[in-house]
């Protein structure tokens, strides 16, 4: 598992539109050494999520955008290889934004152990660390804060989600499920997308926007009475479509918006936006790293589904570093499957 | 005062886009003679008001639509020049939605008597009769209800209000101000109109979208610290220029979208709605029509504010019936400044 090189990947100019390969670079450096009270840490699997788009624009916005010739950052699990007195055991796993990088060290700043004994039984440890970076982790929590604290979510509502079979949407849509709502509509990509969410996640309804001839009339179709609280992860032509069927006094949880990420142009929609006023509506936008104090009611509340068979997911994992601006373009092309990883150790 | 003849307007078609003079019919009838427990009406004043057009469209929203070949509603107020034991007295004034007519007979349900002995000094009765469409009317209740109950305001918001020289936006500009706002800033469509919500009105600052390059530019020039609160009555670029100046945690009241009403092309949405997402902020859309519970206290306070000096207002009053239609249209080519009135009654 040891190497005596590492890689990074690197911002190497910033992207015009949808990301191309050229906008990276795979850089070699030797294998750093732990300083005193430091670890050592190989990363196992790092995450690719639609926001680290936005910080690769340039100009003012909730984190400090991606700099020129550095490392880039996200979410990773990896193990510590050494430890010098660090905060954490050789053999540890650990959580940590360093990802987009094979090896790194680290006094333990922003690192948190992950309990792998803590693991339901019928989850490998491997799959038990992939969580860390979905339902149990970043995305999860987004999820669920955006529901809870921002959608209001309640027992009775009549849910619509977008992106539904992404990292983030298909856990929104068993929080929904889980809390009791009866109707909940996801709208995915692909019909074998849709089935999954109907079949295992045992969805009221699910949507293939790319067959859909008219979004706002199939949604209108899978929900007749409305919709109570749309968790919006696209923006656009669906925010139009969910407008569009929302029923008075309707809430908005505004995750994010991806179908803009990389667009050069101005927008075609929503054109009904005069629809928050005609049917009172509030729309909601929020970031999850405000809301790192719910994380522990948070992971109590998602441990228990896991546990009671109330949560699935799919990975959709890319294979070395070198592949991971591949898998963060895939991502803006909707080839994911459920969470969107790089294993970045050999099998 | 009195005539033989009645006049109403009608719609005679839909409109298409901004409407015209065509699509109003005026139309000759007898004066009604009240029956039993009913009273007669002469109204003096009747109200034009924005969202009139959406009523002239046919499809779901929150009031019925007109219908064709039937005369238009809207607020007015007048005078009972009959009453065969009916719920007001002869010479009694009072409000109805009863306008696009000169004369009607009612049994009284939703017509409420307006007291002119509860005048402030300095106003004439013809004035406080006129107010009760404006100031204290509906317009009044909206800005009050859109700003306190939606976009929660307080004393150290920075706000901003668009159409700030109309009926409500105008009466939006000074509660802020009379909240204790020291930034309040108005975007009105000429120089005149920005004179007086700097001079009449004590705003910190007035823009004329009309000569802005660029608004957003406009904006953060006036309020270099951002907007804290946005009651928006127009969408569109304006709401887009908004956007770009919002500080973190924002609120946007939602009371219309003035420059949509017309629009029968796909609208040029506000490109950069991912903006409520990454500064986390609340849009609300409200209907004044759900809050007349905050009638009564609006009214006192509103009282106080008129009695105290503490609020001023413009009005443009075309006269006569046959020129309502012209009015409405005007209304939308921002050839209004402050409340748009119709006197129905010879000088």
């Amino acid at each position: 598992m040891a190497a005596a090189i590492n890689h990074d990947i690197r911002l190497r100019q910033r992207p015009t539109g949808m990301p191309v390969p050229g906008d990276f670079a795979l850089t070699e450096s030797p294998v750093p050494t732990p300083g005193p009270g430091q670890v050592l840490v190989r990363n196992l699997y790092m995450s690719v999520d639609p926001y680290m788009r936005g910080r690769m624009t340039d100009g003012p916005s909730y984190v400090a955008p991606f700099q020129i010739g550095e490392v880039l950052q996200g979410g990773a699990v990896g193990r510590v290889m050494a430890s010098r007195e660090g905060p954490f055991a050789e053999g540890d796993y650990v959580l940590s934004m360093y990802g987009w990088r094979d090896w790194f060290v680290s006094g333990g700043e922003g690192l948190m152990k992950i309990d792998v004994a803590a693991r339901p039984a019928d989850l490998d440890e491997d799959a038990w660390l992939r969580a860390h970076l979905g339902a149990l982790g970043m995305p999860g929590l987004t999820a669920y804060v955006g529901l809870t604290k921002f959608g209001d979510l309640k027992a009775d509502d009549r849910v619509l989600v977008s992106a539904a079979a992404g990292a983030v949407g298909s856990v929104a849509c068993q929080i929904a499920r889980n809390t009791g709502c009866n109707i909940v509509v996801g709208i995915a990509g692909t019909e074998e997308k849709c089935a999954w969410l109907r079949d295992a996640l045992s969805l009221s309804g699910a949507i293939d926007y790319r067959e859909a001839r008219d979004l706002a009339a199939a949604i209108g179709d899978a929900m007749p009475g409305g919709i109570d609280l749309y968790f919006d992860n696209v923006g656009g032509h669906m925010l139009e479509a969910a407008l569009e069927n929302m029923r008075d006094g309707g809430r908005i949880a505004e995750c994010g918006m991806i179908s803009r990420y990389n667009s050069t142009e101005g927008a075609a929609a929503p054109r009904n936006l005069i629809k928050i006023v005609s049917k009172r509506l509030t729309v909601k936008g929020f970031i999850v790293s405000d809301h790192f104090d719910l994380m522990e009611r948070f992971t109590r509340d998602m441990t228990g589904w896991i546990a009671d068979g109330k949560m699935v997911w799919r990975e959709t994992i890319y294979h070395g570093l070198a592949h991971a601006p591949e898998a963060l373009i895939a991502l803006f092309e909707g080839l994911n499957f459920g969470k969107m990883l790089v294993r970045l150790v050999e099998d």
